[in-house]
């Protein structure tokens, strides 16, 4: 069960510089803890946040559109809805399965069982003159937070989880939120079922989404234009474990929201 | 344009006893930011994040299932799926809409426009002794907001952003996030739209839903069973306004989701 503080703490990590393929990304944002004021020591309730599009740099988990030929039904949709074609086309040949494609839109699930716009695939923040290049989404993204808490708890001593977080449109609200895409290290779901409420009332489907609402705690402090992309969260309740993503994708026949 | 911090701070407050009908949880919830260590003073880059419980309760938005009569198909789905039949009840007659109901779920759009299961009626963390008593959405929400945040400005002269808050479930996902149900003083979509990136590359479809994050970061510190309902964030990116739920709320001929 996790404890339950009564303060949180999220802190933008500091000096993280642009990153390129091959970049030890640990390595960096080991060195942001050290300068970040407030950030070290690390403590058990920390969690660290890191943007899907870092993870994606550093692991080369990019694609230059100019290697990329769209077929032409594609090519037909990007010039209707002012698309780039070659983006489409990589779309569609990462997508497990077409959701939709309207309105400019492409929702596909990725290969991980995310359903989201574009199958992750991002033209923002890639890097200056870079006007070709996308990031996909990391090949194992509990993987990738796998390596940097390993990475952290060899240098630091502390043991502290890592999520991996992007951006995801939903259903049936307007706007963005960032969501997990990897951890390691916690429980993404914290199951509260069976347990007393405050009023000793038994709950009975309270599962909370802890590690997509550590992903949005983040997201506020990181923004969307200011080249901070890791924050430290400390202070949030939440369960150790050794939890994955893929507990947190629901299979098609479950969800009934569909 | 939101200012884009390094360091957000939630604090649970403390102190607000147990709400009841006609309590006026305005004047609590100043009570409280008296009381709570490192909330007063009140800063421009506060937001209030209030979760829904206690404002119905205030509200008086509650039913007594002992005065529903259920209908008998819902008799039969309630007895299938062990639910209590006069809360399906309920939750079929204030709903717009019927989205699904299967597996003992029932998930629909409630008159706002939110698409939630069991259109946000909600037996848990009522109150003790009040086995039959469900609370249901405010009827309007961001009016909910913007009575608090009149009362809290006439009380300290801080004009602080109010955001209800409720769990709600997603598709494609397991368990349950905080989201905004009602705002007032901010936009809850923060509109990034044609502004330039980090990189300086111009971001077409970034509109951040910051309330919900907000929502979410609130839900980490106050927790399901600990009785605290009211959170201050502080140091959060988002933009003053006076913004409304029904800018979040997405109309069925736009969602590409469904």
């Amino acid at each position: 069960m996790a404890d339950e503080p009564s303060r949180l703490e999220v802190v933008a990590l500091e000096g993280i510089p642009e990153i390129a393929p091959d970049d030890d990304l640990a390595a960096l944002i080991i060195g942001a803890l050290e300068v970040t004021p407030g950030a070290p020591p690390l403590r058990d309730d920390d969690v660290l946040v890191v943007t899907q599009k870092v993870v994606s740099k550093a692991e080369g988990a990019i694609v230059d559109l100019t290697t990329i030929e769209p077929r032409p039904e594609v090519v037909e949709f990007a010039a209707r809805w002012d698309r780039d074609p070659r983006q489409v086309e990589l779309v569609l040949r990462e997508a497990k399965r077409v959701v939709r494609m309207a309105n400019g839109l492409v929702i596909t699930e990725t290969s991980h069982g995310f359903v989201c716009a574009n199958g992750g695939i991002d033209a923002s923040n890639v890097g200056k003159g870079s006007g070709s290049v996308v990031t996909r989404l990391p090949v194992d993204p509990d993987a990738s937070a796998a390596r940097i808490r390993a990475a952290v708890r060899a240098a630091t001593g502390a043991d502290v989880p890592v999520v991996i977080s992007d951006s995801f449109g939903r259903p049936w609200r307007f706007g963005i939120v960032d969501v997990a895409i990897g951890v390691s290290g916690l429980l993404p779901l914290d199951d509260l079922r069976g347990t007393p409420d405050h009023d000793g009332r038994v709950m009975k489907s309270t599962v909370r989404a802890v590690a997509d609402e550590l992903a949005s705690a983040a997201e506020l402090t990181l923004g969307k234009r200011a080249g901070r992309p890791v924050a430290l969260v400390r202070g949030a309740a939440f369960t150790r474990g050794e939890g994955s993503i893929r507990d947190v994708v629901m299979p098609e026949s479950f969800d009934l929201f569909r």
